[in-house]
Order: structure tokens, then C-alpha cells, then sequence
């Protein structure tokens, strides 16, 4: 049985998400729908990437993932499907699967033609559906669509980083449910330009020189529970998705405060990452007399 | 497989529509349960109207629409369920029918009348449930309910339309997740009085003389793209339901803004249509000299 | 065909929700997963407790609950499984529990140690879902924990009850979609108390000295619609989860108001039950003089 996932802005209250549902019930009676939000900001091309890319792999392969944001077609905006690491991705050419597309590259992606005459304000409802359906009836892409190279990229996925690598300028790419706020900068590229140095984090004028691998290793457990003080502490983690993420321990926008409303970090601020210069001439010294150095 | 849908004020938080799905599996395993909206505003007996006219009919035929907006049984709010266009409606009778039934003559109303002693103040669970499940298992309406002939309206869901047919004054109905105004002028009474006259559209001191059929028609894509500046844009539509919806080029109420907070539009705001007035003399002229007039 | 629930603070927009569907199904491809709610405010556990007890027991019995609320694993949170009332439920050892257990005691309680090495700051995803499908297909829950007798407890979940019995001290524990606002009295504890005594209910300046069954028992249907007052009026009900609850007649926090917003009522706020004392002098009177005294 196929799965079709649903990552739009329509919020929670209008018809469009239900509408949709309807509409594909109605040609598969058998398919799985699962919502993975409906809740992306209005238009947020960003903000839908980060979710999509987040989610998507936890599901089976096969799944087909219609993402429904800025998907009015016009003579800029083409509906395309993609196929990636064995899933299948609708959604128009706006920038969207570019964050995934820098990561793995797609097998197939097709520029959609079957609807050529349609003229719709839902396309959602009237293109995705359709060519989900296809698709989880088994049909190929070629089918549906011409076969494209290129998609359209999206600015600012990848971060900067100086030419002697001793610095990388990121940027908030999202803001989590906790006030969490997330950066483009990678686990595995941090660590490729980091190659072992420490390391001082900059976010505004808030300084960190660790990241932790979750939330609660900020805690010290060996004093006793009455006597910590660790709610509302900022923190750096690598998050489940693996992005550098400024978070604080136990946040709640509305009582302890968040990352974002305690630091003052907004989407697209910048954070930046300067790492310790190995000075080249100590390597002139001896290497013992270095290690000396060192363990001072 | 029978199909159930939620279109209900409780919210995304609360355990009510949770629950309401445990009952349904309780009773029927194997039926699918679709959420159309939980997040209608509390009591909005227009905004459920709205929503379910809009979603229903993309499910397939057959489909149970519970709908739980100011359901508690009183002496002047009974229970009713509908069969409408081979779909099935469960509610309270207290007009959020009438949008749907003002175009589609029901084929079958009843009062339900199972549950005349139960002391409620959670009818969606107690006793919608039990409705829904009695029909997905092929029950009759006659069962749970006897026959009526006529439901309670609302107020205001058909426009005014002046004596000689120059003016249509309606209301919003509805703001979307987009901020997008949309009024109870449907597409086939505006045509009908239009018959092909310009007409001029007004919303507060908001003025508009042409509907589009979709959001992008407002972009002259002919510009190269750095020096259009559209988003944020006024424009009309007919929505995807066949309603006039003054919205927002890629709107976004905390960025852009949208037609709600740009042009101070709110629920019930009256929204005018004038139609240019063909006057009746001009046809006492010459019919080549009528024409030539109107080619100036 | 099992059912899986999920109760979390992932909140409506990130992808937590639907990375958690997606490991189900790549697990389970046949397994119903149902959301309760994922709008639980950020690591609010008397909230989560106070949703999932009102929601499981409508779920058939066998269905397995995660609650995704302040789940990291730490030396003082650890992660249980616990079986009661036929149903499952999987969660941190942080008092979520303790108010079903404290009704209804548990068959069965095993801390979870199939992940001692397991490091995560997703313990939903990579914890949660994996002993979920253990038991979905049938699995013991010796085979993934520990057994132990104890849960932490949750603190002011039981009300306050002076020496002579004439009065309940309780805290509001829950605010609802409607604004009204819910405590921690319930119907059985009331009326065991109460032993059919008058009482007065206080929370701050507000009186009331009567308990309804549901809420439009407060409007007098005898009076014609148009002279009724009754939107916006205070009352207090047991509510469907016999919770006694103070709120608001059509409650609308954007509109009428609601119980919190009009009464200025917040979570743990006191509310507290007088009762009547009967005085023993009185039996010591002729019955028919005190029953003359009672008419006046």
C-alpha cells in the first residue's frame, strides 16, 4: 500500500488540506496519508525545505511526498517530480528540494506537462494529486513529464567559509516549536573544516565553545536536582537532523523563554563558528617542547 | 471502506477529536477517519459551512461528515443528519447546513432521535459517533431519526442585489490561513447579473475592476523579474470554490501582510459590486452609431 | 490491526510529527496510527496527563499510547512502559502517568533498557517507536525493560480536604480550547464529600452554587431567544471527563471571552468548595420546627 505525505502551508483550518485528502481517497481508496504539516509559514520555501528534509527519510521507500507551497504554476513557477534516494517528490520548481538535491543527488526529475491547459488556483488539489496517484499506481515519471537536469537552486543553503578556514559564517534556516533556532551549518561539514580544533560559536553576542549531543548534557546530575538551575540555560547541540542548533534547555516561549526570544535570534540572522589558528611556526619548534606547550 | 470526516471547534490541542477517533475505531476498526479542520473558531457556525462546502466534495460519495460546531442538544438545537448529493452530514440543526442545501436540495432529512435521554455536554463523542458508524455500516436514516422537511438557515449567506440589477452587496464569510478575504459572491450570481457589463468592486475604500481566475495572473511575467514588485499586491479572484476572494499577491500576515491587515478587511465587512449601467435610450439611436459610441 | 497513538509538544509546523509516523510505517506497514495532540505546551506534563487520561479509554483495548513530553533520557528521566486498563502506554518516568495510576493501578510497569547506549536528543523516534512496534506485534514487555513498582509522582494532582470535611481546595490543572478552565476535583471525590450537602464554589470573586450536567442548562428556554442574555455567562459543569470545570456560555477568547480570560483564571490558580456545615443543635428541635426553618 502506497504512502502519500502532505507538507503544505494551508494551515490548520481551512479546507484546502482535507479538500485534498478527499480528492485522493477518491482515486486510490487504499493509499496511507500522513500530514507531516500543514503549518509552514505562507510561502516559506526555506522553512519547507528544512521540514521535508527532515521528515522524509524516516518513511519507506516508495513514499511519495507532495509538498504544497508557492505551487501556483505560471510561466516561472513549473511543477516538477523527483525521484531521490528511492521517494518521490512533487512540488513546483521554486528552490524547495534544493537542500535535499545538495545532499543526494536525484535519480530522475521530470518538468510536469499533463496539465498544460489547466488554469487553477489549487494545483495542489488539481496537479500534485494526480500525478501522486499515477505514481503510486506505479506509473514512471516519463509519463507525467518531460525529463529535466537542473532544478532552480535556493539562496543561502550552504554556509561561507573563509579562505583559510578558520571561520564559517552560517545563517538561521528555521525555528523550531521550542524557540530552538537552527542553522544551515552541518555535523559533517562543521567537523570536515573544524579537523579537530576547539572552537568559539558566535550568535549575536551570545559565545559557545561546545556542542553537545543532546539537550540535557547541559545538566550536571551530580548536584543535587533543588540546588541546578539549568531551565532557560542556552546551549549548542547537533540536532536528530544533524544542523548546528543554538537551543535552551526546557524552553517554552511563554514562561522560561526561548533560544530565539531570549538570544534575540531571528531567520536569516547570521552564527558563526571562528576556530583556534595553529600558529605554522610552533611546528619549527622541536615537537616535544610543543606537546610541552600544548599540555600548559 | 467507508470514509468518516471531522470538521469540528475543538482545536489542535485538547483531547476531544483524539477521543472522538478512539470511539469510531472502537466501533467500526476498519473505517478511515480524515480531519478536515479542528482550528474552525469557537462557535462559527459560518466558518463550518464555509469549510465543509468546500472539502466534501472531493471525498468520494458515500462519505460521513461529522461536523461538531455548537452541538449540544437543547429544546432549540436538535440533532440532524442529511443525505445531499450522495454524501452524509451529521450536526446540530443550527444552520450550518443551509450554505450547502441553498444550491443542493437534500434528498433526506431526519432528527435524530436515539439518544432522547442522554444527558450530554460531549454530543460529538456520544452521540455523532454513534450516527456515523450506524450509516458506514449501511443503517438507514429513518432508523436513527424521523423525516424533516426544512432546516434552520443562516443569516446572510445570499447576497443583496439592488431592483434594476446595477449593484450586488455582499459580506466576508471567510478570512484564510492566507489572510485572503472571501465574500458569499459566488461566481455564477456574479455572471448572471453581470451579463458581460464591466463592473467595479469595492472593499472600504479598496477598488477593483477585474476578477482573475488565478493568483500569478496579476504578474506581467513579460518584466524582467528584478524590476516587478507584486508581492503584496490587491487583486481579485474567483477562489477554487467559485467564490470572490479579494486577496494578496503571496501574502503573509507577519511579513507582506495580506487583504485582512493591508486593507483593514474584516468578517462580515460588506463588499459591493457596481455594474456600468447600459442606459436604455442609447438604443433608440441608430444601432451603427450605438456601436461606434461604444468603440470610443 | 493495532493502534498507535501519539500525545507530544512537537507542536502543528516542525517535522517531529511526521518523521514518528514514518518510522512507524517503515516498521508497521499496517499499523493505524492516530494523533491526540501534538499542541501540548512545551514540556507541560500535568497537560499531557491531563489530555491522555481524557483520551485513552475511548481507544479500543490493546491500543499502545506514546506521550512524546520531555522524553530525553537522563540519569533522573528514564523511559517506561506501562500496562493498565488493557491499554499501553509509552513515556518518560517524569509523572505524566500518575494521574491515571493514581484511579486505576497499573498491571504492569517496566523501565526501558533495550537503548542503554542509545544517545539522542529524538528519544520518540529512535526509543519510543521501537518498543511500540515490540508491543504492536505482540511482544512482552518483560523483554524490553526492567519491571519496577513505582512511578514519580506529579504534584497537585489530588485536592485539598479540611479535617471536618467542609471544604475541597483545588487547583486548576487544565485550560481548554473554549478558555475554560478545568480543576482537579472530580465528580466522584465531590459527591463523596458533598454527601448532597449545599455548597459554594469560589475562584477569586467568582461564586457559584450549582453544578450543571452540560452547558446550556444555564439558559432558561422559556424566555423568548431575543430576550435571553445567556452568551458570555459563567457556570460550572462536571464536564465529560467528570472534571468539575468553571467556564463560559459560547466562550469565545476572541470574541464573548472566555472562563480564563473573563474571570481572570490560571493554571494552578485555587478553586475552592464550601460546604454547607450542618449544625448538630438543630435535630435536637422538633423535625417539623427545623423543616419550617429549611422553607424560610
Amino acid at each position: 500500500m502506497a504512502i502519500i505525505t502532505l507538507t503544505t502551508d494551508f494551515g490548520e483550518k481551512d479546507h484546502f488540506a482535507g479538500a485534498t485528502k478527499g480528492a485522493i481517497y477518491s482515486e486510490l481508496p487504499d493509499v496511507r496519508i500522513v500530514d507531516i504539516s500543514h503549518s509552514v509559514s505562507s510561502f516559506s520555501i526555506p522553512e519547507a525545505a528544512y521540514i521535508i528534509q527532515n521528515a522524509y527519510s524516516s518513511f519507506p521507500k516508495g513514499t511519495i511526498h507532495i509538498i504544497g507551497i508557492d505551487s501556483e504554476i505560471n510561466p516561472e513557477n513549473k511543477h516538477i517530480a523527483i525521484k531521490l534516494d528511492d521517494h518521490f517528490f512533487i512540488c513546483a520548481n521554486n528552490g524547495i528540494m534544493s537542500m535535499i538535491c545538495s545532499e543526494i543527488a536525484p535519480e530522475k526529475i521530470v518538468e510536469i506537462n499533463i496539465h498544460d491547459k489547466i488554469q487553477t488556483s489549487f494545483p495542489v488539489l488539481d496537479v500534485f494529486v494526480k500525478v501522486a496517484c499515477h505514481i503510486a499506481r506505479g506509473g514512471t515519471l516519463e509519463i507525467i513529464g518531460k525529463t529535466i537536469h537542473e532544478i532552480k537552486p535556493m539562496k543561502n543553503i550552504v554556509p561561507y567559509v573563509n579562505e583559510d578556514k578558520t571561520q564559517i559564517i552560517g545563517s538561521i534556516i528555521y525555528i523550531d516549536n521550542y524557540g530552538n533556532v537552527i542553522t544551515n551549518i552541518k555535523r559533517g561539514f562543521f567537523e570536515t573544516i573544524q579537523k579537530g580544533r576547539e572552537f568559539e560559536i558566535s550568535a549575536r553576542n551570545h559565545k559557545f565553545k561546545k556542542v553537545f549531543n543532546k539537550y540535557s548534557d547541559i545538566v550536571n546530575f551530580e548536584i543535587p536536582e533543588e540546588k541546578r538551575n539549568d531551565e532557560g540555560r542556552g546551549l549548542v547541540v547537533f540536532n536528530s537532523g544533524n544542523f548546528l542548533e543554538i537551543a535552551v534547555y526546557k524552553s517554552n516561549s511563554a514562561t522560561v523563554g526561548s533560544a530565539s526570544t531570549l538570544m534575540g535570534l531571528s531567520l536569516m540572522d547570521t552564527v558563526s563558528v571562528n576556530f583556534v589558528k595553529k600558529s605554522v611556526e610552533v611546528f619549527t619548534e622541536h615537537p616535544l617542547k610543543q606537546e610541552l606547550k600544548e599540555d600548559l
